[in-house]
This record gives structure tokens, C-alpha cells and sequence, in this order.
């Protein structure tokens, strides 16, 4: 269930607190050139750092063990591991009694029987993410496209100059806030996306919706669309090209790609972890008690997910592109 | 590309304007009483009548050719034919030179090389979530939790009880609407959807997007959710059923049910197709002419899409119940 | 459980004495002319008639409902439904407690829990391979190769032009016989096939051992290739296309098609249905009793599967085939 | 196309001469007893030391990153690595221009455009079916199966009390042999398999045509089954446990496990790599040229290829019996 795509496949593994985190990346065309530093600089891009981002600092060092040759991609699958070092070996397992508010803690106890590894979040922490992002590097190797994200609301914030400020505000209060990120994927060809369950919304959404914290996925004008008339909605075709009038629909229709550049939208909750004091349910003692989350978080996750986001449209994208390459 | 899931598999064929639209649905438990009549009102469900629903009426009659026996399912496929009736033969071979905004008549023509069945929209055709709607109703037959989806916004109106008149004057404007739909599935147990691909939120918006004139998924407070503290979104957990206090999340956490009620918000794009004139492209003349659409359409195609989502839920929630006995 | 492929994907459905067997399908490219003639010419030459033979006569007449448009195909699934027809209602039912030897009658019991349509065999009757073979027709419609199927051996039986007589006299004897069928496919390129897991070998030898009765699969010399020395064995390459000095590893090296023929070898059992009375356990009587089969059936099974097997073939090289094209 | 499994997911990468090959193993229950030493052991028997097995001698020490906490797993994907370690870093490169017979260096150029990794076979090296066993142990830590192989013929050897000395005879010629490897599980219940394209020969079948130099594979009394009647080959049930009198279709009845023994017939080819030197194309010169093949090869791959044909087995049924929990 850690898999995804049909000819670009994608394998994720790891948990917060054990040795490694990793992908496996199979379905790349032979002879690409392998870009070590665009993996590195998109894992720089999640790395934390700023306002309001958490202060545990992993140097994401990563390691690809197969899958490249002569400095080029050889046709087999592409294996990369990050090591996890900056452990802190504190102690973890009251959360599996007392289970953090917004967490998995508590569904992750039921389902795997009490086996799960509960240090850090174990596969729920948002640290498995950096894997994704390495993946979403290598798709970026040979699709032709330009990928970009934007961060266009933080909390009740939309005036982001005044971000840290913001940030800096809410972390003493012990607190944290979530925000909107914008995806925009330009110089994309007509005809990406396969009806009926393959479709670009269905493909990305599933793909975003894999990514912890997200709890909302729209494309072009996205929900606010509920208040247009459909003459104001439907995007009028001008050339051959497709392009369009207006970009409502995202740069898709019917569920393929129409020429026009993607435009996504992504709602990321609230950080769950916060430094106040919360009362919640202790399995323990059958009674709701006081929770003081310690360790390292960040205020506002929505800050480093943007690469994320980006890197997992990327995924989703070279699989749709590889597939319709086989039907041109 | 037309099929879904691991173990409960729907694959869905069919054109709006050929013989046949229709779905085999594998992966169904043998020994399940099969109810007819869930299907024949689930489909009644789907069909036009109301204000600002197509005149173009189906009846949607569907013959299940196999996995039956006795009156149970026997575990072997289970096909499931509708056939195309109310077919107006006219001319629609105009579109394929004129394309319709917000259609995917342009798409379809450059992805499949002119050989797509541009009659009515072809696949692309919202005619074929009819044979959703049946798998999503097996899938009903042995869940045992409870579904139910409700308008709560068409257009800019969100007290529903002005619906009538308000379609009634955007039909009479030639003009059209979309509107947000919230689905609800209760009794349902902690542990559904699996890190990290096939998270609750994953599976079901794959799902989702998968119907035409989805352009938004959310869970719980959506995107609304970007205005609230973490302190204020984290549902507190009160039992050990996992019950918690509020439900911003929508029954999930970290991608598995929670064991409250399952909360998911989808926004329908305004239907696409209008009678007001729209100036647009003609592939022919290579000149933008206006375009006046004929034929039968939805002013609000919203207000039949509901138990259409609904069913589609259920589908993705199958899956992830079967995978979920796999591992209890 | 009941599909197959990751692009041309195929989903058969179906029972023996049901309304319909048949299939879904999917990821055909579109613009490809659909010739009718040859599923009928196909499912023509899985029909009985021969000496050996069955005397259940189906038409086979089958009904195309979606995805053709003006006699090519469109690039949306294509179903394919053939009714069943000659089914003779007597009573199947003491099969369930009396099961026959070499027949699915005692675990198909067990698995669906006493659900499964037992007459004719259900979802196991050779019958559902009808539809196996018009979804191969629509391979060989698009896959620039040369299929041929020949019989190698039948029962002990070498010299084929004695089979009448000789089957004749098996069938006499109220007895049955199995045989070897070699398919042959000819003007295939180097480099279909995907290591690791989707070998030339894995593929075809999956979906070989989907079709009832057949018990072995080997590719080249096959089996006899124990007697040779790797210095016999290795097949020596002539020139730049890969053509080979022999043939022992059947067209394909590491996984991968090599340029030369594809050689398949496949064992098929001896039709489990035998007139003669066996001594077999009663699950009713909770004894070993005399069962004496009914019904209508074939002494050689295998002088009818031959094009089952090809067309088997065609379906695993037209997946392949897509995948391969992605990569060009 | 490097994975496989619908519930127990397998993912192998890795090729010959890179930084090391592995495993993700996915799908596996939570609470699992590790068993280090299982997997110790299994690699065990498949490193080199006997009479015609290859000097190259890997420790095989494996890592496990993920998946596992306190001794037991944890639901999570299980990685597992191999690094290579005994390379011997000789030039490869003539093997592009003059490719071995029987290898799969000729379609591994064309296939990739160059870009392939060839050394040590690379990606299409037996090295990487370590991996497949580490798997496969996993899998035979849930699995309550008993499982063994056996070598039934090596060359034209059948008493193989007399193995070593002729080995010895055949490697002094510079030549290498095949052989026949037979496969038992036992204590299995019926009703693992799904028909139509998950049968058991299906799924194993396709698992064992992975492993490189597998040629042939069957079931029960394979090939030689052609030789018999049907009354001869009928399995006669004895009792209510599916007992059956003979065990000619190998434990399986219409692809379904029939309550006896599971027995498989796996035929791999004579090792390619020879010393013994061959006249073959050189794509440089365009002519054939003698190939003396140097390097460390095993006179009798199929001496040591028992546990990866065993443990791949034991993956493919891990896989059966997981979905089969989900229908119980």
C-alpha cells in the first residue's frame, strides 16, 4: 500500500526513529542524466530553518545505491536512503497511552495491534516525506515541464510579507496555524490524464492526499468556484494550442491536461503538535488528562511542505506522461 | 485506466451515445444477499426530474449478467449492463470543429487522434457514473456503515429551501451553477485506509475526482480549516472508542478512520454546458465564432451528483475494509 | 482477481450457465480498424466439432457495446458480451456434495462457502475463455506479429495424422487424454519484457496457467533442455538483428525477447470429465461412492485450446508491447 | 515493473556491480517475530561452496532499516539491504560489443540504448535474487506452511549420490548442466488461489519465470502427465479434508490449493557463462568472433538456485493467503 504508479512506481519505506527512510524508484527511462544536486537542493527546500519551523535539523544526507551508471540513469530501479541520525532517544511511549490530539497515535495503536514503532510518529511522522521529495526529483530529471509552488495564505494571514512576524506571534502563544499552498506546473502538453479512474485530479489528489497534514485538494479556481455562474466558469478556448481565456478549470478538462498550465490548490491543516497544554483521553488511566507535547515541532508545517506538494505533483505527472507516451 | 482497487475491483466501460454503458465489479464476498432494489433506488436517485435537471430521461433499466446465484453473490464478478435508450441521434459532429468550453470535446480530439466517440460527450459523458452508482450500491450491500449526502450549497445560495426558484431563474438566464456536496458515513470503525498511498483521504479523492465536474475534495472543515489555531482545529480524543470532542478532521487521523463519523466536502463545478451563447474556437475556421449549445442539459447538474459521490465513497471504502480483514 | 495487465488490461467475467460471459477491454490504442471477422474466425476455431470434441454447440455470437466508433476503435474500454446459450438445465446439484475428481466442484465448495454456481462448472467451466480469446483478437488487431498454435502431442500419440482414430478409441473407452500445444510468434522485435518481475516468461506463463487444464508451461526446448550442455544450450548470435544459430531458449534472453521466435510449449491435462465411473469421497454419504458423469464433453479438451493458448499469448504481448513503446 | 503482489508486496532493486541490491517487503501483518536467522540461514543456501557452484563468494550480510521494532514487525514496509561487496572491478566493456550467448548483454543494449549497467550482468545478474530470498523468508515467518525443495535431476544425472564427481567432469570441460528442482509445501489449506488470472499456477508460475535461467515450470506430475488417461490422472477424493488418492495436479484443483501437497517441477537452464570458448557476433567488428568467457561462474547454477525458487514460492503464496484472510 506504500506504492504507487502503473510504469513511473514509486515505493516509499521508513519510520521517524529507525535507521533509514527510503524509495524506491522504478520505471525511469534508461539514459537520463542523474541530477544529484536537484535532489539535493529540493531536500534543502524542506529542510527547516525559518519562522516557525521546527528545530530539529536533519542534514538529509542522502544515498543512491543502484539504478545509475557512467553518471546516467541505467533503465533499473533507482533505490535512495536518507539515514535518520538526529534521534533524540527520548522517551516516547506514553504517547501510546496518552495519544496526542490530530495525531495517528491512537488509530496506529488499534490497527497494527499495539506493534507499531510509536517513536517520533513512526510512519506517520511527515519525516517519510523527504523520500517522497527525492522521487519527485528524479521525475523532474526528464519531464519537460517547469514546476513551481507558492505559499498563498498561512493561517488568517494572506499578507505574507508579514509571515514571521505572524509565526514568531503564534509560537509563543504555544500554538500553530496551517495555510493554502498553490502548485502551478507550466509548458504542459494536451492530453495527460486516462478516464475514467486515471484522471489528472484523481491521479494528483491521491497522490496529495498521501502527503501528512493535507486535508483539502482543489484544481484552478477551486472551491470559490461555488459562486460563479457557469458563463463566468467555462474557460473559452482562443487558439489551437487550447489555451484559454481563463484558467478556472486549472488547466484541465474532462481530466486531461488542456494546454494551459495546472494550477493547484492545497489546503495543509495546523501543525497537531503544540506546546499547549491540552486535555485528551489516557488509555491508561480511562480518563481524560492534561497533555504537554515536548520535543521539536514546527509552527506552521505549511512552510516546508511546499516542496513536497511540488515534488509529489511531479510523481503523479511522469506516470500520466510515460502512459500517454506509449499511446502517441 | 478505467478500473480501481486491490481487492474490490470496479472496472467501468461505456459511451454516452453507444449500446451499452456498464461495469463488472470483482472482489465482492460470496454469500451476500444481493438487493436489487438498493440499486434500482440508487440509480433513481441519479436520474433528472427536479428543477434544473436534464429533460433527457434514462430509465436506467440494468441487467446483471453474472456473479448472481440464488439470489447471492457466488464471489465471481459481478457484470452489470445499462443500456443507452434515450439517444437522440442528432448532429454532433459540429463539436468537433467547435469545441464546448468547459468540455473535454478539444482534449479528447488530440489525445485519442479524432478517433474518440465525440456523440454526447462520449466517455467523458457524466452518463457513465450510472454504472458507478450500481458498483457503489454492491459495495453498500455488505458495508455495514451508514451513508447519507446532503447540498449544502448551490451557487451562491446556501439556504436550500430557495433552491427551486433560484434554479429556475439561472435556467431561465441560459445560464448554469455548481455547488458543494457533503457525504457522511457513520458506524464506522478505527482502522480503515493504509500509509501511505492508500490513505482514507487518497483513496477517496482518487475516487471523487474521478466524477466529472469535481474540482474540490475535503475532509472535515476543508479548507475553512486554514482560519483556525491548532489548538482549535486538534480534535481531543473523550474514550477509548476514540470518540473525539469536535470532528475538523472528518474522522481521520494520519489517513485512518478514527472511529468517528467520516465528513468529506466536494465541490461540482457549474454544468458546462449552457444555452447563453459563448464565443470560442473553431478548429475549421481557425477563427473564435459563438457557440450555441443544443440539446438536453442539467442547470445544476449538483443536485443529481449527490448519491453518485456518495457511491463512490462507498467503493473506495470497500477496498479499504476487504484490505483491512486481511490483517485483523 | 480477475484482470489482468498494467496497460492493455483485460477483465473477464462470467459463469457457465449464466446470462453472459465476457470482458472488458481496456488501454487499446485508439484509430486501430476493429475486425469483427476475426474474433468470429478466432472464437470459430475454439469451437467443438472435431472427433474429440464436445457436442455443446455455442454460437459464441457476440455483441461489441462500447468503445468502437465508425469501425475503429475510440481508446475507451471496448466490452465484449456473448450470451450463453446452449445451456441444458438438468440438474448439477449432487455435484456439490458428490464432487468430481480433477474438477474446481470441492474447492470452489470450500472458498465461497457454498455460494458458488456450480453448474457447468461456474466461474471454472473452459467456457469463460471465450471471451480470453476475442480480448486476444483485439490484441492481435494491433500487434505487427505472426501468431501460429500447433498440437505437438496428444495422449502418447506423436503422429498426428492417426489423432481420429486414435481419440476416437479413448473416447470409446469412456476416457480422456491431454497433450502438448506448441505457439509459435513470429516478426517480434528485440526488447519486449521488463525485468524483474514482468519477464517475456512471467507474463506469458501467468496468463497461460489462467486457462483451465493447463498444468505446464516452458519456453524453447523446454523440459528436454536438462539433457544438454550449456555449450548445446546457449543459443550463438549471427548478426546485429540477434538472430541466433538455434532457438533452445525460445526467442528470449534474461527475460527479454531477443529477436527470434518466441517458442511456448504448454502441457494441457487430460479433460478431468470422464464417462467412466470413478470411486470418489460423498461428502452427503461421508463415503467413497461410484460417480458417474453426465453431461457433454470433450475427450481431448486440448485439440480446441489451441487458439485459447495463442490468443492468451497476444493479450500478455500486447501489455508488453504498450509498455515497451513507452520507452522508445 | 520490479515489484509485485497485490497484499504482500515485494519491490527488488539492485544490479551485479553497484553499492548494493535489496528489498522492500510490504504488506507484511503487524506483530510478526523477526527471524534474523531464518533469513541468515535461507541466504545461507544459496551462497556458493559446493562442487560447481562459483568462487565468488558474497557474505550476504543484510540490513534491515525499517519495519521492525522491539524483535517484532511493526505493519510498516521492511527494508531490506545487501550491499555488494566482493566486486572484482575488471573491465566489462568487451561484453557490449561482443555479447555472450545465452546473457541477456545483447538485449539489455538494445533494449536500454546503451545505457544499461552491464558489469556482472548488472540488472540481469543472479545476484539480485538474494534479495528474493530475504523476501521470501518473511514470508515463511507468517506463513504456517512447511516448505522444501529438492534437486530431481542435474544434466542427464538422475542419481545424484554421484553429483560431485560428475560436476567435476563437466566443469573440466569447461562446460556447465541444468537441472530439475521440485518444490513442496505442505499444511496447506484449501482454497488459496483466485480464479481467473490469480490462480495459483498463475501467480507462481509468473514468480518463478522471474528468476533468471528458469525455463519451464509445472505442476503435479507435469509434462509427463501427457502420457496419461484422464482416469489415470483424476485425483480421487478420499475425504472431507480433500484427501485425494494421487497427487497428479500437484495440490491444486481449478487453480485453487486442494488440501494436499503443493508440488512444482522447475526446469533451469545450464549456466550461460562458460569457459569452454564459442564463436559469436561482435557488434563492433560485424562478424563472429571466439568468445573466451573469464570471470567466476558456476558449473550448475541450479545446485544452488533451490532457496530462491523456494522462497519465491513462499512470496507468491504470502500474497494468496492474505487475500484469502479477507474473505474469510
Amino acid at each position: 500500500m506504500n506504492r504507487f504508479g502503473n510504469l513511473f512506481q514509486v515505493m516509499v519505506y521508513g519510520e521517524s526513529h529507525q535507521k533509514a527512510i527510503g524509495v524506491v524508484v522504478d520505471g525511469v527511462p534508461a539514459g537520463i542524466q542523474f541530477d544529484y544536486d536537484l535532489i539535493k537542493s529540493d531536500l534543502d527546500k524542506r529542510r527547516p530553518g525559518a519562522v516557525g519551523t521546527t528545530p530539529r535539523i536533519e542534514k538529509d544526507e542522502f544515498e543512491v545505491t543502484s539504478g545509475i551508471f557512467n553518471g546516467y540513469t541505467t533503465g533499473s530501479p533507482i533505490h535512495i536512503m536518507i539515514e535518520n541520525k538526529d534521534v533524540q532517544s527520548k522517551d516516547y511511549s506514553n504517547l501510546v497511552y496518552h495519544p496526542r490530539p490530530g495525531h495517528a497515535d491512537f488509530v496506529a495503536y488499534k490497527k497494527y495491534h499495539g506493534f507499531n514503532d510509536y517513536r517520533g510518529g513512526g510512519r506517520f511522522s511527515g519525516r517519510v516525506t523527504a523520500a517522497l521529495v527525492a522521487a519527485g526529483s528524479i521525475a523532474k530529471m526528464f519531464l519537460p515541464f517547469k514546476f513551481t509552488h507558492q505559499l498563498i495564505q498561512i493561517g488568517t494571514l494572506t499578507d505574507l510579507s508579514k509571515m514571521d512576524e505572524y509565526l514568531e506571534k503564534i509560537g509563543n502563544d504555544k500554538d500553530s496555524v496551517g495555510g493554502i499552498v498553490e502548485i502551478t506546473v507550466k509548458d504542459i502538453p494536451v492530453g495527460l490524464g486516462e478516464p475514467f479512474f486515471q484522471k489528472i485530479e484523481s491521479v494528483l489528489g491521491s497522490m496529495l492526499f498521501s502527503i501528512p497534514a493535507v486535508k483539502g485538494v482543489a484544481f484552478g479556481v477551486g472551491f470559490d468556484g461555488v459562486n460563479m455562474l457557469g458563463s463566468e466558469f467555462n474557460d473559452v478556448i482562443l487558439d489551437d494550442t487550447g489555451k484559454t481565456k481563463t484558467n478556472n478549470s486549472g488547466g484541465i478538462s474532462g481530466g486531461i491536461t488542456n494546454g494551459n498550465d495546472l494550477v493547484i490548490k492545497v489546503f495543509v491543516k495546523p501543525t497537531s503538535s503544540i506546546r499547549k497544554p491540552q486535555e485528551t483521553f489516557n488509555r491508561k488511566s480511562k480518563e481524560t488528562q492534561t497533555l504537554e507535547i515536548q520535543g521539536r515541532h514546527d509552527v506552521a508545517i505549511v512552510r516546508r511542505v511546499g516542496i513536497v506538494l511540488e515534488n509529489a505533483v511531479a510523481i503523479g505527472l511522469a506516470d500520466l506522461y510515460l502512459i500517454n507516451k506509449a499511446y502517441e
